[in-house]
This record gives structure tokens, sequence and C-alpha cells, in this order.
């Protein structure tokens, strides 16, 4: 098989990779990096990320890294395979969606991901988790969110009235906050909340979720 | 003109995209935008960007934001125009593109950004520059030029033997930092070094670099 994925099925970063993979319709082979063993800090996976992360992708000879690299590379080399996260033939629909993929990496991923880490990777470590970091985060992530509540009531997603890549890169990360109390921050914009559940209700992502469980391997 | 680019010459940001449209040669309008007046928080701009930052580019009816998507848009659209820096006819070299793209995005950024910040934008805001953060923050970005040393050692610039996207992207926060004390953390490490001296010579930004005045208009 062409394409092999190295990571764990509950890690975030591993899961937007499998979501933008099932989307796609693409057969791939799945290789578990075992995190608590520290596998992804020996030799052999260095040498295909040299910062020590999953995922990483092999698609023959070529060996890539970077989560929102290798979906992007997915959704570019199999742009007429499955569903067009990239919306390739519209220059400026694939415009948007940079931006919204943009948007996603540089202002919603820094503000969740603290929360995310300290309600489910803290614990794992034996730390408590720190509420004001909680604090401070969700109250960023909320003032990123108010934009999105109001580009949702003229859009149907984030780039307009399609689903795309865009999308696709907030679902691990969303997934795991909505089973905390931090869930109100989306719960409380009924734009967001509404583009939420319809994206998270799409069979790839459905699929991908059910091997998204914190604490286990 | 089609092309107009909303900014201002001493932004990081806004030099990102500046580069990327010298490197490809292309014709384009400057329009200022006054931080220093609240330009950027008034409803006109934020129609352009409803995160209320420059860059935002036009292209005839398409408004854009994001540098990174800008540049993006842009390396893509006129790709037979200019210098190539995105290696459009390879995919390999293109998903290698990628990567790098989003370590400087996803790795290099964040340890950058906050040095630069206490170095510049604090005194600005008559903050004294923390040192602390200044500390932290260098420890995270010697750690990612680490892993920059050992690549250089292998291919010139970051992506393979060509100067792309992926090296752009680092010009203009590093500009900023090889005017301080922290510097060390590049000049000690003789490929990162030979590197940024490399891609910040090349005419495109040192075009650029004219502009790049902190504390001035
Ligand atoms: N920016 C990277 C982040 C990768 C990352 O944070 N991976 C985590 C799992 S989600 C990891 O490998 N953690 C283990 C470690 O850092 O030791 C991406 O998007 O791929
Ligand atoms: N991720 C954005 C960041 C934009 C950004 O931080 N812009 C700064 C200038 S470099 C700005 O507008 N600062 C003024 C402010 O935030 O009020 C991008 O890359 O375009």
């Amino acid at each position: 098989m062409a394409l092999k994925l190295y990571g764990s099925p509950m890690s975030t970063c591993t899961s937007r990779v499998l979501t933008c993979l099932h989307e796609k319709g693409l057969d791939f082979e799945f290789v578990p990096v075992d995190l608590f063993a520290g596998e992804h800090k020996q030799p052999p996976f260095l040498a295909k990320n040299p910062f020590g992360q999953i995922p990483a992708l092999e698609d023959d000879d070529l060996t890539i890294f970077e989560s929102r690299a290798i979906t992007s590379y997915v959704a570019e080399k199999f742009k007429e395979t499955g569903y067009d996260l990239i919306r390739h033939q519209n220059l400026k629909e694939a415009a948007l969606v940079k931006v919204w993929t943009e948007v996603e990496s540089q202002r919603f991923h820094p503000a969740i991901a603290p929360i995310v880490f300290q309600f489910f990777v803290a614990p794992l470590q034996g730390i408590l988790p720190d509420q004001t970091v909680i604090d401070t985060s969700l109250e960023k992530l909320g003032k990123v969110l108010d934009i999105y509540e109001a580009k949702l009531t003229s859009t149907k997603y984030l780039a307009g009235d399609f689903y795309s890549l865009a999308d696709l890169h907030h679902l691990p990360y969303t997934y795991y906050l909505m089973k905390t109390p931090a869930a109100s921050v989306v719960n409380e914009r009924p734009h967001v909340k509404a583009w939420w559940e319809d994206i998270s209700s799409r069979p790839a992502f459905k699929k991908v979720a059910e091997g998204m469980n914190f604490g286990e391997k």
C-alpha cells in the first residue's frame, strides 16, 4: 500500500490526518506509534520527523510530517478523489479555504490547545489542571469564536457555503473540548454550535472519533 | 491595478507578503494602514479582516487576510511569474515546502514572536522587556534551531536545495531578532547563520527590509 500513517488514534494531530484520509476515501496503512513507550523519540521515528512528534506520513519514498502539511498534501495530490476539501476548481474559494485554514492555525489553535492540554494531558502527567491557564485561554477562544459566530451567520461553513479543510482542521481539539465544562464557549454561540454539530456528524469524522479516547492507548 | 496590499512596512506580517510580491515581480498598490491611529480597528478595515489585524490583500473583488494565506495564494495564482516559491512542478518538493512552511508556523513562530515582541513592541507600549519571557522563548527557539542546524547540514534550504516560501516566511521576525542580543541563537549555529545570510541578502527582501523600522511609522 502506498500511504502509511504513523500516529496514535487518540492524538489530535493524528485524527486531523485520519479525518482527511477518510473524507478522501483513500486506502492507507495505519502504523501505531507508542507515545507511552517514547517510541516517537527513538531514531527510527526521528528519521521520519526530527521534531519527534506524531503524525508522519509515508507515500512511497516521500516522508512528511506536520498534520496540516499532510492534510494539505493529501487534499491536493488526490484532489479528484473523494470529497474536494480545497475547492481546487475555484481560485477564489480555494483562497478563502487557505485564509480560514490559517485562522485555525494562528488564532483558534493557540487558544484551544492549552485548554485541552490542561483537561486531558496534564492529568496523564499527574499534574492538576491549572485553572488560570484554562480561564485565560477560554477568554482568548471566546474572542475568536465571536468572529466565527458573525462569519457563520452569513455562510454555512468558515470559507463559504461548502465544507472544507478549514472546517476539518478544527475537529480534533473541539471534540475534546466538548467533553469538558469549557464546551459552553461553543454552546453559547448558536451558529458556532450548529456548525460544530454539522461538521462533527460527518461520517469521516465519526469513524475517527471512535478512537479518540485520551488516557487509553 | 489588480493587487492592493493593506498594511504597514514595519510590520512583520506585512513584510512577509511584501517579500513574496517582490520575489514574484508583481505590480501592486500599497495602502498604508495607520496602526498608531487604530485604523485597523475601524469598520472599513474590519470589513477586510474581521480580526482587525494587518495585512489584507485585495485582488479585484477578492479580499483575503492572514499573511501566510496571502503568500500561498500569490505564489500559487502567479506560479508561472517570477521566482517559483512553491515548486509547483514537483509534487514531492512541493510537499516538503508545505512541511517546512508548517514548521515555521507551528514551531518557529511561537518561539520567536514573544522575543521580538518584548524587544520591540513592549517598549512602544511603555512596558519594559520581560527577561523571563525572553529567556523561556529563547530556549524554545534554540531547540527548534538545533533541528534546523542538522537539516541545513544536508540541504541548502529548509525544504531542499532550493529557496522556497518556507524560508521566506522566516525573514521578518528573524530580521528583527538579529538586531538584538538574542541574535546569538542564530550566530552560534553555523549552518543556520549561513542560511540566514543567504536568504536575507536576496534583493526582494533587501528592498523590504529598508522599510522595517520599528517605532517609526
Ligand atoms: N504541529 C504538529 C504538532 C504535533 C504534536 O503536537 N503531536 C503530539 C500529539 S497530538 C505528540 O507527538 N506529542 C508527544 C510529544 O510531544 O512528546 C502537528 O500538527 O503535527
Ligand atoms: N496571523 C496574522 C497575524 C497578524 C498580526 O499579528 N498583525 C499585526 C502586525 S504584524 C497587527 O495588526 N497588529 C496590530 C494589532 O493587533 O492591533 C498574520 O500572519 O497575518
